[in-house]
């Protein structure tokens, strides 16, 4: 080792050390070879301000390799962040603010949720889209409000998912300039030395990208990193990844350049030796003042923040009227001042016309109406715009005009939906994105990250069932609404007609975390309701049909089977029965409701029968071992969408006589 | 246009227009423009016996872009195979075997099911695989009975789906040299010209794999094409791209080069419109005799598999066993003689060592127990083999040695499982590929892939709930085993010690169809069973623990939450409860059972209490409305596992107390 390893950097190296041998878990390897690098970015570049984690105008740091969560934590603390030494100790440990991998909202200073590999690039190519498409549409000639960068750090393991392939892709095709990746070109993966599985050239396969590519950088030599971060801004029209030759586990005499030192605790002696080779003297998670001293970035970092607090100030005595846009948008993320009552309005009117329409098509008109009550809309699709109907008249492609509101995603489903989390933790805008529902599932943990981070994107899902036809089971869903209703945070709309799909995209937008719009390719008929009943719809499921007396049995429906169960019991209601019809547009949404509310609209005591064109396990919940369900449990078939659900049973005769049997 | 098309590419191109017009659904584009290298490919190159869709040293043919699946079902039937015109005539009809995406078991001549973008340049990598490593595994000097091309087409989609990424970077590692895709270059998807979001230099991505890129290639002119293939096929160390400008819906004089021929009929004015361009005067679905002759591959089909037949006979004289050997694997695909019982004996043999080890360890010995007896056992993991536990002492490596029997996929769960799903489809071998549960999100569409194939393609998951521990939600499935469990036609197992490990890997390696093996990464504790209870694992659920009289309760779990069960039921049968234990290693398996023996298991008047460190909504099936579940609704945390199983409830007190409120 020639490199000078400073102390700034070395402490980096320590902490992480000492914290994974205290948790005895946790990837050291990472942290020690990318400490260079950030002590190099974090104290000569990064523009932010420890004391308010939350301005506006920060830069934005992702650790897309987030199992080397120890740098980032390491870099918090020592930068002057709430994040203590303490908190340090409890690396790993129950409710810390130091999970294993960084995690949105649990600390301060953490951007996003990483871990699951290639899709912290993803998440930085959405804040770096937010950020230009904010500045496009807020800045003004001497106001730069909007004006940083987004870093993002990446290992081998990063460049092999094809999560950044999609998403490096679509960054050089919007010539991200604020946009700068460092690779920990490391040679190293848990499977030890990558050349066996990882042979790519990856400075001309992001050159393939039109990315703007520095070689050859000793990521152990400051003067090298800080030469390439340089260049790196000085270019304004494309993206940079830095390639930085690095040494997994820089500082460890018998570990380093080996997976030995990956994902597992050096051990005492070798820590031993660490400091030995480190020249640390001190005791762990000791730091001297004067490596303190260097980190602490509160006073710059509030003197930057009060430059921009006085730039905003000026903005807003030129711009009142979009400075407090901006505020709303950026600063306090609330709705604007009547939402809700034009909302109730839109969704009134959507009950008059009763259109019978497939319910993607009222969601392109909700969208619409949406879209010209909050700018902060910025709508896309994984190239199936006309589809999953999401174009709307002032929809304006990015690619063309920085201050439109609409990405063009390309084939990407989940570059697309990651993307979508960068742009709604960066704050300013409400992203959704829309794809067939069975290609959910190519972006399957990107929506599951928006839950476990409560990011507000907002998942558009067309082609929802076997009524789309055709084109067979491979585009079919079946399972997938199980899989998106069981995920925890997320809110799944699967709605009947236009009415639902308004009060559903409004929760959708209102809510603080994800949600899953889920519609039909064929059309849908429209149901009268009253308006305690228009009411009920953002309960999740409310009673649309109520017999004349005690039900004796309730049809549980949704979406397009809506008026499948309204039919079947229009026809047992004129047999003499007493059936009951529930709207259940969203299971998640009902299962918060009040005890007594759902106990009113399904009471124990009455047998149920769902009918869904999915798969039928995920409704035993509601009908229980006395109730049934017609649902699927195999993949569907090529035909004609009608003539598949008559196929598999979704007829009002086949309801019946389900009832029936049931109701005997 | 200044292209000849001839009357066998414009027979392509006429079949596919009129039988999208005919279906009113499908896409005319991508057949219209790849006809003249379909041409040029089948009729000069392409090494097949339509007669016997199953010779096994056939070429194989995937369309990635399978949307355009009328090109392959004219080429099939124009061939010779066994797809009649009736049969284009009913394309995209029920049960037709010209389903809307090419689906394999229906149709011969169809290697795999194509459809979900860039899954099938992934499969075809596969099965480029599966050739290499059977040629290196049974050829010998002058015998080359393993020998054979893979030619895979794909569009922009495929392309920039992140799949593309992932499988052709490692084909271009592993020097691919016998396969050859085709990039359909016409600059259109279904938002229209990709410019907008697709301006990769697919030549140089492609190139900075490792593979040998054709460029410039005219995709309407033969002349240029058979070089091309030639150049191809001459570099035997390499992978290869041929890229192909090509004009979409060629042929069509007033929709081609547009997206509106990508997806919908062209409609029958521009299809008279279409008939004058490329001077066809017949009939709809009329071929005429001198084309069809032209297209006929039966005679020289037969005369191919006969010299191979001829060829086959001499080795298995001079090498019988392996002769008997490839006739085993590749062409009966049966297990050897003797499977069943030396199964049986090593599964009592784990039942008597009693051993208690995490079950990821008892699944890496069995992987070493049955690829001992099944050299076709083909493993793999995305960069934790050291995690998932899936080397053996045999485990070779194909990357150091084609003939090897371990593919070190790098971090690629999606290539890795849709590349398992070709070399499963090739036949010759039964592949497994591991990751952690929480990442079979990344590659969720290859594993409901494998079950619409009914490919045996076998997904190990290890690091199974959040016993998992530190590594915090990023990395702790909740709801992943009901996504699972609820795919129709794959059979997934959680077992609970080294017994039902090694059962549950029987049953897969014996399943025609996918199946998926979850384990823990915490210890399990082996479990005393007598002889019946051995064979009932096979049943998928089964009593484990019987009370001394009727049971008044029955507590079922799966994998390390069985232990929970025993150590609940005997403080509750001491108190004087007569509670039953059943272990459920499968709800899949447990579901195909008789009536009879699943309620014998599972009687319906015995109230149920189901346990598993998983979402508890997939269990309401088995319990009903007056049983009970011990499961999670939310993400897990960040702290070391057993913390985490007792913060969430997983403790016998809690559990024997739930128990209580239900038996009273």
């Amino acid at each position: 080792m020639s490199h000078i390893s400073t102390p700034s950097a070395n402490a980096i190296r320590i902490l992480a050390v000492d914290a994974v041998q205290k948790a005895n878990s946790g990837h050291p390897g990472a942290p020690m070879g990318m400490a260079d690098i950030a002590k190099v970015l974090w104290q000569d570049f990064y523009s932010h301000n420890p004391n308010n984690y939350q301005w506006p105008n920060r830069d934005r740091f992702v650790l897309s390799n987030g199992h080397g969560s120890m740098l980032q934590y390491a870099l918090l603390h020592l930068s002057g962040y709430d994040l203590s030494i303490e908190d340090l100790k409890h690396f790993r440990q129950l409710h810390s603010k130091t999970p294993g991998h960084p995690e949105y909202g649990y600390t301060e200073g953490v951007e996003t949720t990483t871990g699951p590999l290639g899709a912290g690039i993803a998440n930085a190519v959405g804040m770096a889209i937010a950020e230009k498409t904010l500045a496009a549409q807020f800045n003004r000639p001497d106001f730069d409000i909007v004006d940083h960068f987004t870093y993002c750090f990446l290992g081998d393991g990063c460049l092999m998912e094809g999560i950044s392939h999609e998403a490096c892709s679509l960054a050089g095709t919007l010539g991200l300039g604020k946009l700068v990746a460092f690779w920990d070109d490391n040679g190293i993966s848990i499977d030890g030395h990558v050349e066996g599985w990882f042979t790519d050239d990856t400075p001309k396969r992001f050159a393939s990208y039109g990315w703007h590519v520095i070689t050859g950088v000793d990521g152990h030599d400051e003067t090298q990193i800080k030469e390439a971060i340089e260049n790196a801004r000085k270019i304004t029209d494309k993206p940079t990844l830095i390639c930085c030759k690095t040494v997994i586990g820089f500082g460890s005499p018998n570990k380093s350049g080996s997976h030995d030192c990956h994902g597992s605790p050096l051990g005492n002696d070798e820590i031993t030796a660490v400091r030995k080779q480190l020249n640390w003297p001190h005791a762990p998670f000791e730091v001297p003042d004067d490596v303190y001293q260097q980190w602490d970035a509160r006073k710059a970092g509030e003197k930057r923040e009060q430059q921009w607090q006085t730039l905003f100030a000026n903005y807003a005595q030129s711009f009142p009227e979009l400075a407090n846009e901006f505020k709303r948008r950026v600063i306090e993320q609330t709705m604007p001042q009547g939402f809700d009552l034009k909302a109730d309005e839109y969704i009134r009117q959507c009950q008059q016309q009763m259109e019978n329409v497939a319910t993607r098509k009222a969601s392109q008109k909700a969208i619409e109406f949406f879209a010209g009550l909050l700018p902060e809309i910025v709508g896309g699709s994984a190239d199936l715009a006309g589809s999953n109907l999401t174009l709307w008249p002032d929809a304006k492609g990015i690619q063309e005009d920085a201050s439109g509101n609409y990405v063009y995603y390309g084939v990407r489903e989940f570059g697309m939906s990651a993307i979508m989390n960068g742009i709604a933790v960066h704050g300013g805008f409400i992203p959704f994105g829309a794809t067939f529902l069975m290609f959910m599932e190519y972006a399957r943990n990107a929506v599951r990250m928006a839950a476990l981070m409560k990011a507000k994107s907002i998942f558009v899902y067309t082609h929802d069932s076997i009524g789309q036809g055709e084109d067979g089971p491979t585009h079919q869903p079946i399972e997938q609404l199980a899989t998106l209703r069981l995920t925890p945070n997320l809110t799944t709309w699967r709605p009947c007609d236009s009415t639902e799909t308004a009060e559903a995209w409004r929760q959708a937008l209102v809510k603080n975390g994800p949600s899953a719009l889920v519609f039909t390719r064929q059309g849908t008929s429209a149901v009268a309701r009253n308006t305690a009943q228009i009411a009920d719809i953002a309960k999740g499921g409310y009673v649309l049909l109520e017999p004349n007396s005690k039900p004796d049995l309730i049809l549980i429906a949704s979406g397009s089977e809506v008026q499948l169960a309204l039919d079947a019991a229009a026809i047992l209601n004129q047999q003499g029965k007493q059936v009951r019809v529930v709207s259940m547009p969203s299971t998640n949404q009902f299962d918060t409701q009040s005890k007594e509310y759902k106990a009113e609209v399904l009471p124990s005591e009455v047998p149920k029968l769902a009918v869904e064109a999915a798969h039928q396990d995920f409704w035993w919940k509601y009908v229980g071992h006395n109730g049934d369900v017609l649902g699927l449990n195999t993949f569907g078939e090529s035909a004609p969408g009608a003539v598949l659900l008559e196929h598999f049973g979704f007829t009002t005769d086949n309801l019946v006589n389900k009832a029936l049997s049931l109701l005997t």
